[in-house]
């Protein structure tokens, strides 16, 4: 017999974005990774890190992590849940909720590790195409009423972002959790953090991964009631995140002046770059994210992705349905999107049509 | 209705062992964490490391990581998957091949994590109580024939250790997957990393917690045979090891003379502790880990435990089955071990008759 259960044998593992073995002379804009380093004081909590308390169990909550973020974000503390990155709290409530006899359920396209962790929970996934014009289809997604609801919001691939009153509507419409991953919410207008208060249903995830310049830190959290809080603290392992990250975490967040001037930048690129490739001849999707999905108005998404690669300019091609004449394109720096609009322009990829 | 499954409502939260607010005058002896510093050259890297590089996503696998963890311990670098700590690993097992119809299955008392997963996978789950002695309970764990059989080895909080021979007769007698968590191997005679390469149906678990002193770190690691390598790498996060435990970690174990001497100095504490609470009327179980069960002639392990942490030293009292007599107390420096000796003394708890 086999080792593994059937639904975890007839799984494919998830292909990542590639990570080019040095970035050196690359224009990486393939993986939504935050262009600008780190905080200063974040890097100087890295350098001045006492190493010898590392022979110690860290704090299984990371008290002092989830006061800063209580503060900056102006929710409870004990609202707040840490995680090895989102994504380990994504594998939590997948673990705790998924399998009710109702269906989890999220939109399409979106973040496939929802997906991944249904499957693995052997759960009845089911998938909502987005909208024609690749908006949240907020109504369907209250009509399936899953046991779990995962919504990215700014969603990715797409760049579409609900409002907060849609989601404080879907909240009350459905029995099970709505789960908002707002891995992107630096980049949006809006958060659902203050539906948090209002609905016991509604779970917010937030990752320092994008906004914080973190992606290699692995921090993220959830912003819960109490009731949920109480099942996340039951089913986390004790000590899921170490105390570097709870560390460089806590102070780059705090460092707010730098998180702000960076986003300032990113979304006054994303504004510049969707004009530009709107002039191009591209279809710009309006996001709330770092990052765009454009449509090549004569198809071949694949064709323009491997253009661009050959210049060294990584973007992001998706293989499935609806995204044959699409692209992912992360915001970079000015300089960084520059060399992306002339690779575009020397190729004359937008006007292909 | 619940938000969560049934089965999550209704478990309760594990309490790990307590972390005074500050360690000064404090003898720790109450979580197994190694009383030597990490390794200089680990803290060296620590120092040194690129934080800027924080803002890439880190490499899925961490292959640098695992190429020198295989040249340490003689194993193919495509055999190891690395984890949040080796609780990552456990989780992603449970996950796996749990609820398969037959039980997960370990030994009692044993590291209470297992028995946690088994909970939340709403498996069935079957504790082998150890043998009069404590010693591995192998027949039974055989005859039990687990889906999964989770085996600390050595074993905690007995620290009994079953030899690589009795494993191998495990290993051949059990359909299910065998997995031996050496997160004290490092301390031990023996270990199972040969098993790997002679039976598909078995995972060595190892971790940086105890034998490096990094528990704060998260870092640990399965050793696996191919089969079992594919399922894990489907079921793992994408990014479940960040940048600083994969490059601190490497340095860690790369540094063998540190490694071996701070072994060395432990294992010889051991053996002298042990030895003195022998003369101090103590039953003192044999341990392969960094610590020692002992139990007290006249019982009264609470109040033992009590005694003590009122002198500023915290070992670890269980409430449970066949644990009331007892307590596990971590081996510490020459110094800290000498002062858990003084204060036994002083309040004559071996003696209590």
């Amino acid at each position: 017999m086999n080792i593994f259960a059937d639904n975890i044998e007839a799984m494919t593992a998830y292909v990542p974005g590639e990570q080019p073995g040095s970035t050196h002379g690359v224009v990486k804009l393939n993986q939504n990774e935050n262009p600008y380093p780190p905080s200063p004081a974040a890097l100087a909590v890295l350098r001045q890190f006492d190493g010898q308390s590392l022979r110690l169990y860290p704090d299984p909550m990371a008290k002092r992590f989830c006061q800063v973020a209580a503060d900056v974000l102006a929710v409870k503390a004990d609202r707040i849940c840490v995680g090895n990155g989102s994504d380990d709290l994504i594998i939590m409530i997948a673990r705790a909720a998924a399998g009710r006899g109702r269906p989890v359920v999220t939109t399409e396209p979106t973040f496939p590790f929802y997906q991944t962790q249904a499957q693995i929970e052997a759960a009845n996934f089911i998938a909502i195409p987005a909208n024609d014009d690749f908006t949240i289809p907020i109504d369907a997604l209250g009509q399936a009423n899953g046991a779990v609801t995962f919504l990215a919001n700014p969603n990715s691939p797409t760049g579409a972002t609900a409002t907060t009153d849609q989601l404080d509507w879907l909240a009350r419409r459905l029995d099970g959790l709505l789960v908002v991953d707002e891995a992107y919410a630096d980049f949006a207008d809006e958060n659902a953090l203050k539906l948090v208060d209002k609905h016991d249903n509604v779970v917010v995830l937030r990752t320092l991964s994008k906004g914080y310049s973190l992606a290699a830190l692995r921090l993220g959290f959830a912003v819960a009631p109490p009731p949920i809080m109480a099942g996340l603290i039951k089913i986390k392992a004790i000590y899921n995140v170490g105390a570097l990250p709870a560390a460089v975490g806590a102070a780059a967040m705090a460092d707010r002046q730098y998180h702000d001037q960076c986003v300032a930048k990113i979304v006054a690129e994303r504004s510049r770059i969707a004009m530009e490739l709107a002039r191009r001849g591209f279809t710009v999707y309006p996001s709330g994210g770092n990052f765009l999905m454009v449509a090549l108005a004569g198809g071949g998404g694949r064709a323009a992705y491997e253009a661009l690669k050959a210049r060294n300019v990584l973007v992001r091609y998706f293989q499935k349905d609806r995204m044959s004449d699409k692209l992912r394109i992360s915001v970079g720096t000015p300089q960084e999107n520059t060399v992306l609009l002339a690779a575009i322009d020397a190729d004359g990829i937008g006007s292909r049509q």
